[in-house]
């Protein structure tokens, strides 16, 4: 057993102490992060959280004491009483650089064994020691500072939400399962028997209903929840800032949360951006960038040029136009020379991946244009559609043809997996956006009907409401997503706030009146009382950490986070348990298959 | 459908318009609370979050507008635009009562069926009725102020916590499943087939290893689950404020928590609290008041005739002590002429709830002495009971003789009870009081082995150490609880920080080393590396807020609360779910018996 602290009490933090400080008695305690013994003097790094402290130990002490110096090594945690003096020579790496502290007393409170990865942040230790040992991961500075900054986030949201009169309100995490959405998380009733719980996917009618209520102006921090087979940077639980106001439309909610934008980017980074927020539509978005969430700190743009090859002799293209497909390509312009036929044909690879069939390209060089397709083109097409891309010398020329979501889809990524390529994206350069007038629909080929777009609550705008019935695939939501980077950061909407309106938007989902009220029976009674308009937006508060820190790994922004297979590497839940305890929840194993 | 807001946008509260406000036009917006039609003149109180503001209609309006203002009724969502003006007849009832607002325009922004219960503070619809339209519940100001208070609270516990650099971080709510405590809730995993989450009772091995990790100070104001039958006041999903600090002993935690409460009292209740707070041993408070919450509003102390009745003719008392009983008594001093001997009999039967087997008693009047058990008493015994228990004129004592713990139950409520029914307890009083040294293991009677009386981790008290093997049942523990009216506001302690004290902790709970690596490996493995001092506390935030806002009903102080039978009536959670999704997660109802 370690020493006990007796009567040492803490006085400053190791990484605090300054040339200010010279002369002083502190008592420090933390880790050791090395020691080194030169026979009569022993030097120890000390770490606490906010950084290290040299610490001498010489030939004044008592033996028992030098003793004991001469036992720490790395991770013993120690606590520390001696004099703040000038060092001799000095570190400028670190801010304590220029003094240590000569020790007149040592306690070891607990030593340790050698640890399996070392604390230090450039440590390539695999991803699963990593997590196995995150007690010990989360030692590195570099892992501290993240989320001491996501703790700041959080703080600084409070603080403006705060200011602007919204009440952080708690809603349950025991809910109802949903029947729209993702898959639920569930969690059986043991008082209820053969009845669940759901963990909710996100608080959103919860808070619509403190609009109801009159709350209103709501926020939260708060757990969300999705059982869904996890890409990369998901997690099967994830925080949202979460809000609502009443009385507002899509205008009112923008503004407010821009503010909410400009300060946390003061803050946090020190960067004042521009407001307002460059604002883009959904089509122009798709139209331009192939993608809802443009990265615009580059450019290839999407160029449509169906129009001249609607007739083209080169079959590909003009098929294509004629099963109302379309041709757009984008310009890599000012890189021809940086891509061989073998790198193009890896971009064809690529956009295969989005269901394109090919990728056809052309390449203006000093000595005229090299394309494989040029031989099926009139030479008149060819300068038009050289025309209307803009192309000139060392451009290369990107072609898709096909479907128009499966276009959008392959140049939306190609643009970017090029960029990335050719490592031309500014990691400073900020680019925000506002993506809006979202559709209100999407036709889900699978289930055979119309879906939410973003979920049944979302309110038509005003003009198109009148299309609901009769062409719902033109029907334009009053939804908006702010966009950094290319990334989602957050997105909302205004809701209905209306219940015949309620009941003609799940009508045109496909339910019937009885089917809605069985499942949003508590939110269309609720909307017979008085509803406020009301909408709001829910920031992926994990992705917004990430972009503070610049990292692109989420796990590394959450203190205990889960692998890809949703199981934690350290405490090994998920586990099994004893039939006793399953019986109790009125459940037992379905193991068949 | 209602109508748009279209350019109107509000530009202030209805609850803020004051004198000063006079000739302002404003743009309000709200729910209208009544309307009065006095034919040419239309009076309409609207309700926002902030309070009420009388609307006036008026003949110099266009007639489409009056006839709307004609059809407007409780609880419809309006948006006024106005000039405000001098009230004629001043309401001194409400801060806004000296003004009013001339409406120039209305729209009428949703309509509303008559609800099914009265927007008031003092309607006494039941609360069930309550729960299922929640919504229409929280319209109620002394609700929005629960809610408001509830975040406020949060609010200045952050600004503190932050202050004194404790850093917020969130711990994962798909926990695994803990083998000591109460009944986990169970998530099924669908990945891990077979194995299950349990959702968090409390984040308190996650802070420590955030303690390991060298984190410093945590806190978090996070959602805690457990599955157990309800008391009342208790929910299966509640709110903790969860602390921990390194390099602290029990009166660092208490300092600081000390320093907490003076400001949530000061901030929230304009209170200023005296420090340091009173401590009280565990033995001490069960001595004295027979709880380890005492509530010290008000006297009625245990008092222990043991030793007077050890040998007493009066067999109930003499056999209760030499089979290894007690006899101790309360004195209702003052009190005597309020209990009839049916109040008594009352009394008795309430003793009984809590196992006594009667209630002795002598009262104690101006002819003399009146008690049952007077006559099986010596003349020299009785007035040394008296004398003892200081008794005079107009009181009334009550004795109950037992084993040590049922006396201190029935003793410890009984004297509540009285003081309850006194209505002696001044609500305004305000009594904090630490509760120390508590002990460290309990024994189970029906598991046949002690257990942790707070958890596994709690530190014993050093000078106790060396009992753990030989003594356990005298291990007090580095355990505190902080009580504040007879409620346990919150607990908390130093944990051990020592693999080897751990084991050996694990082994006086009757663990094996396999059984307790099994369980607790990741902790056992933790504190291999070096593990600092550590200790905090959690408060029930739930708790907190009913005594902060002077609320009985914890159900009060939560937005979406949960019934006695872990129902939410408002959306009907729990519900039976499909067996499609049951077999994703694969399990199936086991419905027998």
């Amino acid at each position: 057993m370690g020493e006990k602290m007796e009567n040492l009490r803490r006085t400053h933090m190791c990484g605090n102490l300054r040339v200010s400080n010279i002369g002083e008695e502190v008592v420090l305690m933390g880790w050791v992060q090395k020691q080194r013994n030169l026979g009569s003097l022993i030097f120890a790094d000390l770490r606490d959280t906010t950084g290290i402290a040299q610490i001498v130990f010489d030939d004044t002490l008592s033996e028992e004491i030098f003793k004991k110096a001469e036992k720490i090594r790395s991770e013993y945690v120690i606590a520390v009483k001696g004099k703040v003096r000038k060092r001799e020579s000095i570190n400028k790496e670190i801010p304590t650089g220029e003094i240590e502290v000569l020790a007149s007393e040592l306690k070891i409170l607990d030593e340790a064994e050698t640890p399996p990865i070392y604390i230090k942040d450039d440590d390539d230790v695999s991803e699963s020691m990593r997590l196995k040992y995150r007690y010990l991961d989360l030692r590195k500075p570099s892992m501290q500072e993240n989320l001491k900054t996501r703790h700041k986030v959080a703080k600084v949201i409070r603080e403006f939400l705060d200011e602007n009169n919204f009440v952080e309100i708690e809603t349950p995490m025991l809910t109802k399962p949903t029947p729209e959405g993702a898959r639920d998380y569930l969690v059986p009733s043991r008082v209820n028997p053969g009845e669940f719980y759901a963990l909710p996917q996100s608080p959103q009618l919860m808070k619509q209903l403190l609009m109801v209520s009159g709350m209103d102006r709501y926020y939260q921090i708060v757990r969300c929840f999705r059982d869904e087979d996890l890409r990369a940077n998901r997690q099967p639980e994830f925080t949202q800032v979460d809000m609502e106001m009443s009385f507002v439309d899509v205008d009112d909610v923008i503004e407010l949360n821009e503010r909410l934008l400009y300060k946390l980017f003061k803050e946090i980074k020190g960067m004042e951006i521009e407001l307002p927020i460059k604002r883009m539509t959904y089509d122009e978005a798709m139209e331009r960038f192939g993608s809802d969430k443009p990265d615009l700190r580059f450019g290839f743009e999407l160029v449509n040029i169906s129009d001249i090859v609607a007739n083209s002799s080169f079959k590909v293209f003009s098929e294509t136009i004629s099963n109302n497909g379309e041709v757009r390509g984008i310009n890599i312009n000012g890189y021809g020379d940086k891509f061989s036929r073998k790198d193009i044909s890896k971009l064809e690879e690529y956009v295969k991946t989005f269901g394109a069939k090919g990728l056809a390209w052309i390449k203006i060089t000093n000595e005229g244009i090299t394309s494989p397709i040029a031989k099926f083109l009139g030479e008149e097409e060819l300068s038009e559609i050289i025309k209307k891309i803009n192309g000139k010398e060392n451009d290369l020329l990107l072609f898709v043809a096909d479907k128009p979501s499966v276009v959008f889809d392959s140049l939306g990524n190609l643009r970017i997996e090029v960029a990335k390529k050719l490592d031309i994206i500014d990691k400073n350069d900020l680019k925000l956006l506002w993506i809006t007038e979202f559709p209100l629909f999407e036709y889900d080929e699978e289930e055979g009907r119309y879906v939410a777009k973003h979920h049944p609550f979302t309110h038509p705008m005003d003009e198109d409401i009148e299309l609901l019935e009769t062409e719902p695939e033109k029907v334009r939501a009053k939804a908006y997503d702010i966009v950094i980077n290319g990334d989602e950061m957050g997105g909302g909407s205004i809701r209905i706030n209306n219940r015949e309106l309620q009941e003609r938007m799940f009508k045109a989902l496909g339910f019937t009146m009885e089917e809605a009220w069985d499942k949003f029976g508590f939110l269309l009674e609720a909307f017979k009382y008085g509803t406020p308009p009301h909408g709001g937006l829910a920031y992926g508060f994990d992705r917004l950490i990430m972009l503070l820190t610049n990292n692109d790994n989420i796990r590394d922004v959450i203190a205990f986070p889960k692998t890809q297979s949703a199981t934690c590497l350290l405490t090994n839940a998920p586990t099994a348990v004893s039939p006793e305890q399953l019986k109790e929840v009125h459940v037992k194993l379905d193991m068949k298959e």
